[in-house]
Formats: structure tokens, sequence, C-alpha cells
């Protein structure tokens, strides 16, 4: 019975806003800590922020078993990804670091604490999760440009590895290069030090950059014809707006009885 | 009744077209002058540009005295945003500025008064009202990217303060650093030292640079579908064209009309 | 009698396939020796392509005067656009010019004789036009970017003036330098430097490059808008295909017939 | 009959889902050894590559004669672009090379294997197909860019190239140069360069850059119309979504149905 009542008040306190507002709070001060940690500070002032993340920690992990708590099923926590999200966050912290290697590893996972600002805010969630819907439709454009950026560092690393081993010696350096080519990064300096070799080698730059390009604005219109289309449907299902299909449908309805009509009569 | 007769005769000069022209002109005639400060002068020059000055804002400070005047409720006049605009402008270039460190101020303060040409050309108004209005909309978009970019700058300046103290010395630096990286200037500078320690770090770069691509098209869409949706929809609305939802309410209404006229037969 | 024959027998010259293809092939050539006098050639090389630039004019002479010979009302002939740019181009290469400086510019002008490729292949004559009408309606859009570019100058050239003259000299100085900000060309070196006196101007450029980016994404959208809707209107138009207010007035229409049907059976 | 049942067993073959996972393994495995020649590797690791490479031919051999034998039309094979591309990759690979510059053309050819990804994967030929769709519609406005790119260059060439031969020597120097400033890569050092002897020769660079900005836009619009119309067009007829021209028919027949009624009853 007491446990029963205590899961009742947590569920009151999980849906509580000002509940809300302070894990809100919190995460935006954890994230003031991750900004002020990478500041040169006194020691003294060390051990305060050292004090002040344990008690994060604190209220981070009190949180999280309060949502388990107030969970009535306790299967169903695990079901949403952002509660695996949070709780993996939450015992990353929780492990116990050394001063040495280690230490940097905590510093660094402690940074993705900020990451909860986007599992706690609703509006943040669903901009999210509707970029991650649009993504695999991207997934075959992501392959044809990751095949003409292999076979264009491949050619590269063969041609010009011996003019220039740091752009083009191996296979994943000239990849790295070629990105570098694509974001027009100092590009032409790449390319007047192949052509003192290989004259003509300007050809391999121009056709890169304009399939690379042609590739990227394919995505782009990806996304934007993806969104646009998913937008409009659910502003209109919204509306109560019929299709055209509906109103063709109720057309050949009225056709129907027009032509007994028609019957009767005759 | 005299004041009654200027506040009319005031009205009248409000909305005529030529002094509307000569408030442009002389708008034209004090960003000319702004301009003309930032060249060096003669100093007989120099007085001469110092009495234009004057003078524009005299101008400046009767126009807005004839438009508040012919404004019949007082209160009126500061319910719009962009009167309160001209008023602080023109205020801020009355106030008396010595020769040293506040003339500076003040010629700062002046060149605000091109915003002015904003606020007079009516089309300028509804681009820059229809710009904020698109903006709301946005702010997710930004605080996600705000915090995709604090996290990266908060793991740039763990792991790299120590290579360069210039680029990745604090968390505010850092992120200035990553807004470079993300307009793509000499951002192969910037990894190649951090890769020099760290062969793995292009991991960090390319994959900055793909989220906040990602977010930043995001932004576009965004700005994209909410522009062509109210301009679509106020076109429409223009042309007393009726929605596919009117249409299905008169198809029904139809129905019904031929449903009761069968009925009537049988 | 025989001038209207005359005439005649050119608007047949004029209409004929044959005939535009080979002025088409006379511009491309004289595109090619517009390109060949870039090389340095030798003398005697140079003498015959003097000659073939003087047959080029020789033959656009002719082109343009069978072309006006073939016009019934010779008004109309300058009533195009297109017929005055071909005249202008034609009649600018005619002018003698000495071998010192006027020849410089003599040079110059025949370059402009490749625009007659424009002139005389109807699908770029069309495409130019479309772009030409999308411009208008980005007029204010250019107006309001050059206000934004002009406060920044003004402010920069105030205050960064004595840091670099080369970059912040005067405002039209100023201008360029923001031009060169907004294409991201080496922006960080000009931020770098100004941010040793006035460790705080990273909020001038970062504000700027935002109002600048923003303001060409509403022109880029501006003319994706108008370019698809007057496509789409276009299409629809061209289909036969009814538009929605055309659908209500039939189904209006409708229902006043099955109105009246009602009222003769009561 | 032998060769009728091997022809048979050859087609079931060919559209066996496991024969194609293991064809799409060998060319990601050829892919993986294209990659590899790419680092320096001992001796006796590049003689073991060697013999995979043969493997691989062989496989691909092996492959291209299943795929025919198993067609039922020897001509209809030919028929398909995909065939034939895979048929001339294969092919290359057999051609026997020397140890000397052959060879290296010999490795420049088999890089192109991993070109056969697009033609094994459904998805990929599909974008691809659709990709080339859509630049027949972009030819005029790629003319209409060389043309301002010509014009530019020749211009350039003739003014400048005393200043810097490098960057200007003859026109198609010029072009690259150019297309360099187009891509904001360095653009400003080119411009200061000619600015010492041109003051003016801004408008040059800013003129270029707003013009090829504009006709790159019309391009991309040109494809994001072309894409996003195909796309709808293809969903709604594959909702059996009527057109309103349908519907418009519709509702005219109805009329007609009731205009019958209505003679009948008069």
């Amino acid at each position: 019975m007491e446990t029963a009542s205590l899961q009742q008040s947590f569920m009151k306190l999980r849906s509580n806003k000002a509940f809300e507002l302070f894990v809100i709070g919190v995460i935006v001060f954890s994230a003031i800590v991750v900004g002020i940690k990478t500041y040169e500070l006194p020691t003294g002032f060390l051990t305060v922020v050292g004090w002040l993340d344990n008690l994060i920690t604190a209220i981070f992990l009190a949180e999280i078993l309060i949502r388990f708590t107030g969970e009535e099923r306790k299967r169903d926590f695990f079901k949403q990804g952002w509660n695996i999200f949070d709780t993996i966050i939450v015992i990353a912290s929780l492990v116990p670091v050394e001063e040495s290697d280690m230490a940097f590893i905590g510093r660094l996972l402690r940074i993705f604490r900020v990451l909860r600002m986007v599992s706690i805010i609703p509006e943040l969630r669903l901009l999210l999760n509707s970029l991650l819907k649009a993504l695999p439709q991207l997934g075959y454009v992501m392959l044809l440009m990751f095949i003409i950026f292999y076979i264009y560092a491949a050619i590269g690393a063969t041609l010009f590895a011996h003019i220039n081993e740091v752009l083009w010696g191996d296979i994943s350096i000239a990849l790295l290069t070629l990105f570098r080519v694509m974001t027009f990064e100092d590009w032409t300096d790449v390319m007047y030090e192949t052509m003192t070799v290989y004259p003509l080698s300007w050809i391999y730059y121009l056709t890169f950059i304009f399939l690379t390009a042609f590739a990227f604005l394919n995505m782009v219109i990806g996304i934007v014809v993806s969104v646009i289309e998913k937008e409009n449907a659910a502003q209109e299902h919204e509306q109560g707006e019929p299709s055209r299909a509906e109103l063709g449908k109720d057309i050949a309805e009225l056709k129907q009885m027009v032509r007994e009509l028609k019957d009767m009569k005759s």
C-alpha cells in the first residue's frame, strides 16, 4: 500500500510543471558548469565546481529514479528511446573516475549532459524526430555520393600520391582532401600543385565539384520535398480539408443518384 | 480653435506625397553625410558637414513633431513600433556630445539614422515585418543549433586547449572557432593542427559540419515553407478562390437536395 | 516593284532555318576569334585574325541589313529590344579604332559580340526574359540589403579605420570589405585583426553574417516562389485544367438547376 | 536441349537473391582491394592483392556470361545501357597490361569497377536515371552560364594579362581563374592584385559574382521545380487521385444529366 502511494505521488511529481522547469534549470546550470570548467580556474574554485558537478549528478539520478518509480509498468520506461538516452547519460556520470586519463574521459562524458536539454524540451524532441525521419530517404543519395568520393579518391591516390604524400598519400587521406575540395577550402592550392605535373588535372577537380554539388543539391531537394509534403498533408488533415479523391467520390455518388432519379422518371 | 486647425493642417501635411518625398530625400542626404564623414576631410569641410548634420537633426525633429501633432489621439502615436523607433533615433541625435569619447558614440548613433529609410518606405516596412514573423518559428532550430555548437565547443576546449590556446583556449573562443569552421573559412588549417596530436580528430570536424549543415538546411526549409504557404494562402484568398473544404461542403449540399428530390418522388 | 520583291526575298531569307544556323555559326566563330586573340600570337597569324575579324563584322552588318530590309514596317524593327541590342553591337564594331588606346577599347567591344548568341537562340532569349521579370520583385530586398551593408560599412569605417586603412579606410572600401566578409573569404583574418583592439568586435561580424544571410535567403525564396508559381500557372493553363474557382462556379450552377427542378415539382 | 536447360538454370540463378548479394559482396570487396592498392604495401602482400584482383576479374566475367546466357533474346541484353556499361568495365579489366605505363592505366580502369555498385543496386540506378532526366532541362542555363564565363574571361585576359600571366595569361587560364572566383576561393587576392592597376576592377568581380550566382540559383530552381513536380504527379497518379480537369469533366456530365431531367419534366 505504501509503495503504491509513493508511486502515485511520484507520478504527480513527474507531470508537475514546476518540477519540469526545475529539471530544465538544473540542465542549464550543468551546461554552464561544463562551460566554466574550460576556463583556467584557481584551485579553490575548482573544488567548488567539483562539488556542484556531484550535486548535479545526484539531482539527475534522483530525477531518473522518480520518473522510473512513477512509471506504472516498469517495462514501458525503457521502451521510450529518450528514457534510455537519459539513463545512459546519468549512469555514465556515476562511474568513478581516477585523477589521470580516466578523469579526462569522465569530463567528456559529462559534456553530453547538455544533450538532456533535447530530451526534456518536447519541441526539440519533435524537431529531432522529424529530422531523423528524413534521414533514411537520403541514405541512397549518401551512398551515391560516397561512391563518387571513393572513385575520385582512388584515382587521386593513384595519380597524385608522388606529388604530395600529405594530401594524396593513400585513399583515406585522399578522401579527406576531397572533402576539403568540396567545401572549396583552398582547393585551388591543391589543384595548382597537381597541375604542374598533370596540366589537365583541372578536369579532375571541376568534374568532382560539379558531381558532388549536383548530388548534394539532390539531397537538399530530397529533404525539402519530404518535409514540405508531410507538413502540408498534416495541416490539411488537421483542417478537415477533403482530398481531391474524396471530392471525386462525392461527385460520382451524386451522378449515381441523379441517374436513379432519371430511371424513376422514365 | 487655433490648435485644432493647426492639427488639421499638420494631418494634411503628413499624408502629403511631396512631404514624404522630401523626408526620404533628407534621409538619403543624411546617409550621404554619414558616408562622407568616414573620409579624411579638410577642417573647413568638416565644419560644413557638422552644420549639415545639425540641419538634418532639426528637420527630423520638426518632422516628428509635425507627425505627433498631426495625430488625433496622442496615445496612438506611441502604439506604432515605427514611431517609437523614429523618436528614439531623433532624440539620440539631440543629446549634446562633447569632443572626446562621447563624440565618437554620437557619430555611431547618427549612423542609425539611415535605418529611418526602412520606417519611411512602406514596402521595406512590410518586408521587415514578414521577416520578423518568420523568426519565432525558427527559434527552436536556433536553440538546437546552439546546443550542437555548445557541446562541440566544450569538447573542443577540453581536448584541444593545450594544442592552440588562441583557437580553443576556453568555451567562448571555441564557439567562435566553430562558427569559423561552419563557414568553411580555413577550417582545414584548424583541423590539420589538431590532427598532429589526435589523428582521429577529423571525425570531430566532419560530424560537426554535417550536423550544422543539416540544422541550417532545416532552418532554410522552415523559412521557405512558411513564406510560400502564407504567400499562397493570401493570394488565393484575394482571388476569391474557394478551398477544397468549401467545394466539399457545396457538393454535400447538392447531394442533400437531390436526396430530397428523390424522397418527394417516391 | 523591285524593292518590294527584294524585301520579300529578304523576309524569306530571315525565316530560313539554314540562314539562322549560318549566323549562329558565324557568332560561334567570332567567339573563337575573341578567344584566340587572348593568346600570344606570331604577327603573321595576327594579320589573319584581323582579316577574319573584319569579315565577321561585314557578315554581321549584312545580316542586320537583311533583317532590317525584310521587316515590313521599319518602325517595328526598333521596337524589339533585341534588334536594338544587335544593331548597337554591330555599329560599335564598325567604329574605326586607331592603333593605340582606342584599339584596346575596340577589342573589348568586339568581345560583346559573343552576347549575340543570346539574341539569336530563342530559348536563351526566353530564359533571360524570365530572369529579368523576377528582378523587380527583388528590388526592395536588394535595397534592404544595401541599407544593412551601408550601416555596417559606416560603423566599420568609423571604428576600425585606424586599425587597418586598407580594409576600413573609408565607407566605399568598407563596403568592399563587407562584401568579402559575406562571401566568407578570409573573413576571420579581418575579424581577428579588429578583435586585438576591440575584443567584442566579433558581435559586429556575426550579426552582419546572420543579417545578410537572412536577407539573401529571402531573395532566393523570392525567386523560387515567383518562378514556381508562374511555371505552374502557365502549365495548368496550357493543359486546360480548371481552377478551383471555376469548379466552384460550376457546382453553384448545378445547385441552381436542382433548386429549379425542386420548385417545378412542388 | 542441353543448352536450353543451361539457359533456364542461368535465368533462375540471375533472379536469385543470394546470387545478387554475392555479386554485391564481390563488388564491395573489389572496392576494398582498389583502396588497399593506394597504400604502400610489402611485395608479398602485393602479389596476394594481384591474385585477388585476377579472381575478381574472373568472377565478374563469369557473372556477365551467366547474365548473358540467361537472357532469352541475346539482342535485348545490349539494349539495356547498364549491361553495356558492365560489359565494357569487365572487358577493360581483361586487357593484359604490361608492367610500365600501361599498368598504370590498367589500375585506373579497375577503379571504375566500383561504379558497378550503381548498376547492381536498383535504387541507385533509379536515382541516377532521375538525375540524368533533369539534366537536359538545365542545358540552356549551362550554355547561358558558359557565355557569361566566356565574355568575362575574354575581358579578363585582355585587361589583366600583363598584371598576372599565371591567372589571366590566356582565355582558358582566365576561365579557370573565374571558376575559382565563383567558388569564392581567395577571390579577394585576385581582385586586390588587379585593383592596384585598375582601381575600378572591383566592378568586374562583383558583377561577375552576382551574374553567376543568379544563373546558378536559376539552375537550382530548375532542378527543384522539375523534381518536385514529377514526384507529386507520380504520387498522385499512384494514389488514384483525380485531377481538377477530371473533376471538372464529372461536374459537366452531372450538369448535362440534370438538364435532361429538366427537359423531361417540361
